[in-house]
């Protein structure tokens, strides 16, 4: 089953190339130290949990995953623009990713903002791009836009940094994932199932798959934090916002088991097509860094 | 003929107060640090040249110019969000913006770079709201994203960013302007356009004019930084890429008028319907600051 999502990760990583290349084109006008930093911070690897998610969920509907490909391209994109701005010395000041300098670390501060800016338009080119029904590319910006934008990920982010003066309530820390990183985990089930060509009750359920993988997600990446050693009460940052801090390493593992559950048992409404999606919520279930 | 401009300088800015409300439903998830940071930056003011003029050439090719309004809403968003990163410390550094301070001397640095990309994030998702055929909605978003993102706005401002080594090529600062300012006129002027239902003909027309008032539009602005004496030759930035430092006030103003007259002739070929675009040119000859 890994195998078969390594194939759809093969596909994304072959796609994010072509994209780039596209967007930047060797002898258009395309900046080459904006071009390069655009391939550093999309390129460099990461799991490709996003669009991995959206192909997956176009197969489950009986579309070809490849109906999902631009769509899986832009996510990523979002994802990666939001690493570039989060990693900012105003934002979490982050030095490193994935054992590599960060983008402002390694081509400064102002390209960095600008290699972000351009990664989240590049995002929306690409979709627009792409050949499906006009109707349905309409449908999968909106999708993209509502996802990543103030009410989505941009404003998840506005919450995280905003460093409340007293701690928020249990509520209000979910609130801030289901926007942070919920909201592009949902966006991929569910455009994923769009480029499909899925009927509107197979979108709804695709939908709240996302939803219960996403919780899933940052569950076990605050579990895994704690277990790690990365992080403890005594930052109080993290102890608002952790909710393995908040919940207990235990509960929140607990919760996290049974949102997985969850997901698989949609996936199983899928029968045979939805393998790849019972796939994910395993790996999920079971990462370890 | 300027109170027509007024007329449609009203339904923009509206508009613009719409699509924020929508973008940011007052019951809904966005922040309200976030969201009384998106409407300092879109609602203060400023000329909405790009969004008016998106519509007057709706008009040109006898659309309704509500049939922009998405559109030169986005366009605008798009200018005002490049105007939040513009401003930060790492990138101009400056800390007014019409005699207000900027949006991270107000806000702080990480809710601007945050309120820049939701905006726009937000401008792909106004034009996707529209009510237009999605056919033609698919091709503005790929006209916005083209003309914003690395080979058009981005990719100018990293240019300007880039601080040369030597002194470039007049060519290769034709280009910069072309990239960072020019590319949202034509882009304005195309979508335009395309909201209002031009035939190839008259959208290549509108294109050309687009790139001619956007070319006019530069070449003013640096000659009224030279002549308010704003900016010289000592500076070794402005030395670089002011066009009037680099050709001569007289000479920039010259191109200016010619390119002025181009667009005049453009707009006449629409007749009565093209008086809102002559009266764009006239103003774009004629502004003081």
């Amino acid at each position: 089953m890994t195998e078969r999502l390594e194939v759809l990760r093969g596909q994304v990583d072959a796609a994010l190339e072509r994209a780039v290349a596209e967007a930047c084109g060797v002898d258009g006008p395309v900046p080459p130290r904006l071009r390069e930093a655009m391939g550093y911070a999309l390129l460099g690897g990461g799991k490709r949990m996003r669009p991995v998610l959206a192909l997956a969920s176009a197969s489950a509907v009986g579309g070809d995953p490849e109906a999902a490909l631009s769509f899986a391209c832009a996510l990523e994109m979002i994802h990666a623009y939001s690493l570039v701005h989060d990693d900012l010395p105003c934002m979490d000041d982050d030095a490193e990713r994935r054992g590599m300098p960060t983008v402002h670390v390694r081509y400064g501060q102002a390209t960095a903002v600008l290699t972000g800016d351009a990664l989240l338009t590049e995002a929306f080119a690409v979709v627009a791009r792409s050949a499906l029904a006009p109707a349905r590319v309409v449908r999968l910006v909106a999708l993209l836009a509502e996802a990543a934008g103030a009410s989505g990920m941009v404003g998840g982010q506005e919450l995280d940094m905003a460093g409340a003066q007293e701690v928020p309530p249990v509520e209000a820390v979910r609130q801030l994932h289901a926007m942070k990183t919920g909201a592009l985990f949902r966006a991929a089930a569910r455009g994923g199932a769009i480029a499909g060509g899925a009927d509107p009750v197979q979108e709804a359920a695709l939908e709240r798959y996302g939803v219960a993988v996403g919780r899933a997600f940052q569950l076990i990446d605050d579990a895994l934090e704690v277990e790690q050693g990365e992080v403890d009460a005594s930052d109080a940052h993290e102890a608002a916002v952790s909710l393995a801090l908040r919940l207990g390493v235990a509960a929140a593992r607990a919760e996290a088991q049974a949102l997985v559950e969850e997901a698989r048992q949609i996936a199983a409404g899928f029968g045979a097509r939805g393998e790849q999606l019972a796939a994910i919520a395993a790996r999920v279930e079971s990462r370890r860094s």
